[in-house]
């Protein structure tokens, strides 16, 4: 009976999510106050997939399986839950029991536990961390935000140029209890610590005792700066396929080291960060209460009201056609809504090769002037498509052409705009993701009403 | 004065990336017709820069560096390049260059710079692989697409459950020349060829000779079935932050590796395509021509002009309203732009919390009811924000209140069709990132327009 529900934790369809059975045997667990039938679910559960489910279940649900959890709570749990809920689950956990979870974790993981976190409890949780351990994640704490430093692991595996395989070997056989839980090379340092080059566990496995270390250096070599921002670090990782790299200091000496799983993880926020940033949503997350959520969309909808606002303007200045030929009140929206998504599509396209640094001063010209012609081709498809519409529709032919035209010069703004506003956002320093939104829409509104009732007033009054 | 060029090719603001300086060297090299000198700058940039080099300019220049370079070509530029540039680079490169370059490949690689291209040159790439390295690249092309069977190498090391760290060295060291280039585990099997875990590299190189590998087996264990899509791969490794991980047939046979680098790049596309995905863009490039760009966006906008006409369609049932009151027309386009605005916000939110598993049955109606609330508070909001502006701006009190309930109902409205359509698609298995766009739209529109108009027919008229 216990194996059968045990064994449907497997999951199935879904892959490797934590699966809904597994979730309705832990509430179910829950619900009856069985604390051992908890334990042995959870038991199942990888760190990440327990973080998961606390983020799932509504804040008393958490609660009650934090408390039946007892005196057991895995530190990687911490880790892996949303930012926005640690403060509340640390909260309700006994001291001692969050003191036992955090002295296991890594001084990476700790570092990126508390560095968001409140004043108590960042003392409550450095003050259980072992002397050696506090003194590692204040000094990373030293580091600026997002920087390298925030990221590397402390723990590194280094040797020196004159060192031979079997030293090296002997070495690490030596000082097996204090290696890090995951290493990938051996970083080669000169007298003065600074990095020469690694050795791939690879290579100093299959090589004899006697070969010297420098005999066995990889060719490529890039080092990291302690204070690059992790956004930079994450975009090395990815484009030249860095598995580990070593850290310094200004000085050039190792102090650390970051993994490729510590990059992977930047990359995803970053990617997380662009997408919400273009919808106009700040940082939100799932777990959000709901005054969190209207407060984080809140602004960007004030920016939108602005902007709409003044394209109410420009349409204000034609009240006197609209009044007379009603159709076109009817046709604008259309106009504005291929501006926005046209404009939307270059600016999205755009962002992102600023972003994976694609768009470069060597080819911005060549893909504005690409982007102008798509919007024109784009223009006069729609043109032709929203004049045939209009025709039928209204049975004026000067109506169709005046919604053609608005669509030709609206389109072919929309390109332009979409990838003219990121580039000079970028160079003045300003985010693309969060703003070019706004000011795509504010120029396709604007050229799409002003063109189509201008045109308008022109021809048909 | 050689140095001095040479030297300007270290980045500098711009951090890792090809920088400004050393693509202006390139292009004056080129020029210049100086091909040592191109020569010697090319050898500085490691092969991911060389391939976004030839993304950046223009396809006379890609033509002319690839044809001063001679006989000397990199194959990982190739497996670099976007997949839109490959077939025109391989057309320039002459045969026997061509085959050099990917003969340094590993199997993995090739794959991936083949499945995508025409027969003709598919076959030339095939034609110039070793035979060994030939089965095993049309092996993999035997995996379905995005599967995991096209993601692995097929170099694996492995080690059988009875033997030792130093019978394990022994055999490392004996084939060193046979081993893949970069590895992080061995992957121990029982006699049918069965992963029953792992080794890592560094305990294996921490332990003594006498230890056997049973011995230093990691807890967590996680194999990986060769059809599995590259999506559910890349998944794992980021929520279990795995290195590498065996891949296995029906039989559970061994019979590949993924390594997290591999799984980083899926991770990275995936993302990308969301992105464009949310904005309309299909697999779009900066290097693609104008007529693919337009040609690309042009299924998106036809959507959205069919749905921008469904709502004019609404718009006209109230001709007779909007003639008497020109404001409605000017007011209009603020109550659609905000809701689409909001149902943006609302699905971008539950479109990634779909991608990352965060949002399932368990907490489906919690966030509904959420996305609910919050969309009624910032209706609320933008009400009272609106209705003083309306009735400022046009001195009538109505205008206000009607603006002010139209808001109200299409923002909750926004909320609640950003929420819900992504779910449902995913339920009917179309891809919410593609699809929920247009469908928000229409809701957010057609709502927006129908009550506005609507509450202004009954209360003005």
């Amino acid at each position: 009976m216990d194996d059968d529900i045990i064994d449907k934790t497997v999951p199935e369809e879904e892959g490797y999510a934590l699966d809904s059975r597994t979730v309705s045997a832990i509430m179910l667990a829950v619900a009856a106050g069985d604390s051992a039938r908890l334990a042995a679910l959870l038991e199942q559960l990888h760190p990440a997939d327990i973080a998961d489910l606390l983020e799932q279940v509504d804040s008393g649900r958490r609660r009650e399986i934090l408390l039946m959890g007892g005196r057991q709570f895995d530190g990687e749990v911490l880790s892996e839950l949303a930012e926005g809920l640690r403060e509340e689950v640390i909260a309700f956990l006994p001291p001692d029991v969050l003191a036992e979870a955090v002295r296991d974790l890594e001084s990476d993981d700790v570092v990126d536990l508390i560095e968001d976190l409140e004043q108590p409890q960042q003392e409550a949780i450095l003050d259980a961390l072992e002397v050696a351990d506090r003194v590692a994640v204040e000094q990373a704490l030293g580091y600026p935000d997002y920087s390298a430093g925030r990221l590397m692991q402390r723990e590194v595996v280094r040797a020196p140029e004159h060192w031979t395989v079997g030293e090296t070997i002997d070495h690490l056989r030596a000082h097996k209890k204090s290696l890090p839980d995951q290493f990938y090379h051996v970083i080669v340092v000169d007298p003065g610590i600074r990095p020469v080059g690694y050795v791939t566990l690879g290579k100093l496995l299959a090589s004899k005792r006697s070969v010297r270390l420098t005999a066995l250096l990889e060719d490529s070599f890039r080092t990291i700066p302690v204070t690059q921002p992790e956004s930079e670090v994450a975009y090395a990782f990815n484009q030249y396929h860095l598995i580990s790299a070593p850290v310094v200091d200004e000085g050039g000496r190792l102090v650390g080291v970051i993994t490729i799983d510590d990059a992977m993880n930047v990359l995803d926020e970053e990617h997380e960060e662009d997408i919400l940033r273009l919808a106009g949503v700040g940082e939100e997350s799932l777990t959000d209460n709901v005054l969190d959520i209207a407060r984080g969309r809140f602004p960007w909808l004030v920016v939108n009201v602005v902007t709409a606002i003044l394209a109410s303007v420009v349409i204000a200045q034609f009240e006197e056609v609209i009044a007379q030929i009603v159709a076109l009140a009817v046709l604008m929206p259309i106009v504005a809504s291929m501006g926005g998504n046209a404009g939307t599509q270059s600016l999205t396209v755009a962002v992102r090769a600023l972003a994976t640094k694609n768009l470069t001063a060597s080819n911005m010209w060549r893909v504005i002037r690409r982007e102008a012609l798509a919007g024109l081709l784009n223009g006069f498809a729609f043109a032709v498509i929203m004049g045939v519409v209009a025709v039928i529709w209204f049975g004026k032919p000067m109506i169709g052409v005046v919604i053609a035209l608005a669509m030709v010069v609206t389109l072919m703004a929309a390109a332009v705009g979409g990838i003219v506003i990121p580039i000079l956002l970028e160079r003045l320093k300003v985010d693309p993701a969060l703003a070019s939104g706004p000011f795509v829409t504010t120029v396709t509104d604007i050229v799409g009403f002003f063109v189509f009732l201008g045109i308008a007033t022109m021809v048909l009054l």
